[in-house]
């Protein structure tokens, strides 16, 4: 299933992401780069870091007509990173990224994922469904993804952690999406995808961490409910914030009324950090991301 | 100064405040009581509190052509009130309330209460201001409010409390608002004045609690920052919520961006709690309110 | 499909709509009425329109412990509902209303709806939906419904709209959602489901009605878009609003940008009118709804 | 008054603020321009509308360690700026703008501005307020900005305007504010303060244009308010768009309640379109704004 092919392949373009140190000259060079090789700009975004003293851009450029055919840039491009110390990426609007998701019961996430993906509004390819539960391998089926229900305990989780890297490494995964995934991944499994995991959290990260953050709120008393997006790291629910919402609630809200408000919350917020992530908009650094909008 | 009581004379209604253990019957009973002495309901508002099964309700009727003369309401209000054993207050509204203000440095809310004070947005009078501080003196003068600086040491801070609460006595001072009033109040002070202290604080809690929030929030990297106005209880920021809201922010936003921004939020989120308070709409529970719309 | 039922067998309750010209004694009576019957009140909710002198309140009690037998309330309720001149209904929580969706070339919608139908977060049955299109086939297939595709052009479209009336009728459709439907329907036809149609416009209404106002908002350079969920009158984009809801856009979003990040405001705000329609929550009066909490 | 150059001139800075028909180069020739001449770039935004192929752009960089002194900057660029036919502004961080407040009756949005001026807030001189009420006066006192009340009839408008156009150009002013004038400026008053008058509409624009837009709200029963600030044209409450907002609001809200609520939008909404366009982010073309983050 490749269907963004066609509509990339009339409007080729690629996108770099770089950070470096902050000094004088950065974009001069590189838009000199692009402009010398007929290169023409589409999008711009750049972002010092005053604290850290990194400077930041992602930068878009056309392939139609730019003298460095595609499979040459990265050599081109190489000796001014050097000379800048950049930590560079480069994208292709004709790779589609492979994106895993894993799930547990909760359904909403995963249908609005699909959804998106049915319709063609997500430039990815979908190539397999990872579960602890076999409750929404039906719809799995539905949209004609494979569906792997791995259930761990205590004593096989390293085993079926590895099962789970071999099976994301036989479809050349990407990044992998927890659509309220009710697991806990390990350090290596993480360290594997480095930035390449995003979760759904249900709150207002800092706030309610952990386990049952309705319940959490409720009690709290609280007059808004949120989510939060972010890339996964090993301490629970405090890796890289991508994107938050809230929705404001009121004494007569239950924890039943704020578990159906917080899904539309949860999985907008999610398909939101989807969206920059395949756009290429996202740039950690340290436990921060910068997002291009 | 009491510049509402043309405005109320012409429109003399009474909202009476209840709560009591959850039980069939208690809606009509006093809505009986109303119709039987001629009462027109202007609004009613109830909630149950299904965890707690507490019934809570506010109900505000027009004293034009009611029976019973107001000074003798709540002698004929006993009897039903002792059969369902409710807890209950009566507010008339011509009584305009007292409002303290209690700053430090910081102007931006004194500011705005101030302006809507004097625009006649809010029912109250304000005989008073206090601080730490004497920054905000010239602002208290332009609006012709009594000024009182009280800097408080380890050594003094009882004594200088004790000469707070007297002249909040003497003012007959109904509630206080502590417009970022950078002191913690003791727990004799507190209680002196339960459920009758609205503070605002520059987080969405219970996230990042205490000092420097915005330092927090830019270290955490979240999204999202918010105000919290609340009632203060002895322990730090965690008495019962009024009102909450946000704001987004970006990866551009210093600390110093999200401080400007965020002194919209809370001027804003402390003038609703304000506003909600002194309609009498808010009802607080344990460590919850209820805040009728 | 009736997945609902064992849920609300276990827990009974009526809910009562009703308005009337603004008098006193209606509280007090309803409340009496049902008091006097051992009705446990869950909710009440009153508001009065002060401009039409209109009372409106919507009550739902528990049938648990309910002296009058379900299939008997409404004629014990019919004397008092006369004497204070009450437009009035009664639903019981164990009717399942039954749902037609309209939809034609746009998944977003449609989708939305059937992962909240499927996921059992809609009390619903949704026995057909009727398209002019077919594109939407499958995804009606995948979810085991009755899709009927209508293509209408000047000459037959009575005869078309007459065919969709007996399908809906047939299966006892109660009332109706336009899920980015791009058809006009007559008025024949809206008067058949008065107040029972659901429209999703893509902007908020008054502002850009009818045709493309993503491209209208785009050239009248606006910072915000929105989207307005309506019940459906003769005149397009005209009628009582239940639901509207916006998010911030800057120069940066083209067209297609708007109509990304619509489409996540328009499902969300089509499916708060489909749950408040639901939960009988919404009453009409005039070209204005009441839309209780 | 003048109380941000301390501030300012331990952080000399400059803002370039520029468009041109989009083509290739223009980035890497100002940013080269600028390394050349060890320019330090603070901030770089850049937009290319699409539709006008026209290419936007506002750079900052630290005068500190460039080698062209400020004044001879814009002799220096003018070859360069030629070359792509730039349409150019150059803004130095010292020069703080005077702004003129225009109000009638109402005080809301004026108290704000004036607490922010006065706490340091805003980087501009307010050297007068013009109003056709002499209401507000005592407010300007109490600040010591200059009030003329100019009442305006059919006859004597032309005399009047030119006594406003003489009063502003004694004071220098860069640009005026509409904090709620319930005045139409005529279209040579317009036409000398291009893009340069800033006016608060309180519905969402084009939503309710004109007159008493809350009661046509009201009217139409719409489900949210908004307020909307931009710049003046001829054609009323039509000029390109800054910066819009909404609260949402039920069926309990009356004309006087979104009136109250409205008021707090209205303020928020001015502010940052007063604080955009002083800090040289927004940049108008044909009838749209680009407005920088």
């Amino acid at each position: 299933m490749d269907k963004n092919v066609s509509a990339n392949s009339k409007h080729r373009t690629v996108v770099l992401t770089m950070y470096c140190p902050d000094q004088r000259g950065i974009i001069s060079a590189i838009t000199r780069f692009l402009y010398e090789n007929n290169g023409n700009i589409l999008y711009l975004d750049q972002h010092v870091d005053n604290n850290e003293k990194v400077f930041f851009m992602r930068i878009e450029w056309d392939l139609n007509g730019f003298r460095i055919p595609s499979e040459e840039i990265s050599n081109n491009f190489h000796s001014l990173a050097n000379k800048f110390n950049m930590t560079w990426k480069i994208f292709f609007s004709w790779d589609v990224p492979n994106m895993a998701v894993f799930v547990s019961k909760l359904s909403h996430c995963l249908d609005d994922i699909l959804a998106r993906y049915n319709s063609g509004e997500l430039n990815i390819n979908i190539p397999l469904i990872i579960s602890n539960h076999n409750d929404l391998q039906k719809t799995a089926e539905k949209f004609n993804i494979h569906f792997y229900c791995l259930t761990k305990n205590i004593k096989d989780k390293t085993d079926k952690e590895n099962k789970e890297i071999s099976l994301l490494t036989d479809s050349s995964v990407d990044f992998i999406v927890l659509a309220r995934y009710m697991q806990v991944l390990s350090g290596d499994f993480i360290r594997k995808f480095e930035n390449r995991i995003i979760n759904i959290h249900h709150s207002f990260l800092p706030a309610f961490p952990g386990a049952k953050p309705y319940q959490a709120a409720f009690e709290r008393g609280v007059k808004i409910i949120g989510a939060t997006s972010h890339y996964v790291t090993e301490e629970l629910d405090s890796g890289p914030i991508i994107e938050q919402d809230i929705t404001h609630i009121t004494h007569r809200d239950s924890v039943q009324d704020m578990i159906r408000k917080g899904r539309d919350l949860e999985k907008i917020v999610l398909s939101r950090a989807i969206y920059a992530h395949l756009s290429r908009k996202i740039m950690v650094y340290k436990n921060k991301t910068i997002v291009f909008s």
